[in-house]
């Protein structure tokens, strides 16, 4: 099992105070869309122990094409869809998004 | 195996360009004392895709306290020497370090 985690992909959130009991929830009850990728492995979401810090949403993946396919997936859509549908909500007021994600991606050079 | 990953550290390191070739090494053939650790469940080496980026050490515990412990450890010592002394030479050829490293920590909030 752990040996097929070669890739792995980091969303690094930054999230507005007011909107971090909203961030969790949604994961708590996540849609698990992601989880029925081919070539998913698992994932993490970690929240900083600094209050200032970036939550971090870690996936785990066999390689990076099977990664590259979930960011083009319906899944990818279905997983997002409240986060996404908070954000235009803000857009639409005119408010700035409760969070930015910044994706960044690794090779697992060492276990 | 997964649930018990409760507590995470990433250590974030910026690394010099002519000293990468040596951090990977160094990883690749490392002792495995944390291996030894109550607590520790695994750990992860993540090269980043970006060559500006910072390398990332993913280390998972049961609990807060497993990843103290070990900071504070033999095993600590034993497992980070080779980079250690890498560092004290260069301190004492009046240089600047190799890389720096930044530790954050992490509660698992979702899987």
């Amino acid at each position: 099992m752990e040996n097929n985690k070669n890739f792995v992909a980091i969303n690094y959130i930054d999230c507005d105070d007011h909107y971090k009991d909203r961030f969790e929830t949604l994961f708590a009850s996540r849609a698990h869309a992601i989880d029925r990728m081919q070539g998913f492995v698992d994932m993490q979401v970690l929240k900083p122990q600094d209050d200032s810090g970036r939550y971090l949403i870690v996936s785990f993946w066999e390689n990076e094409d099977a990664f590259k396919d979930w960011t083009k997936s319906p899944e990818f859509i279905e997983g997002h869809k409240r986060g996404f549908e908070d954000i235009a909500i803000a857009k639409k007021e005119g408010k700035t998004p409760p969070m930015k994600s910044d994706f960044k991606t690794y090779k697992v050079i060492s276990r």
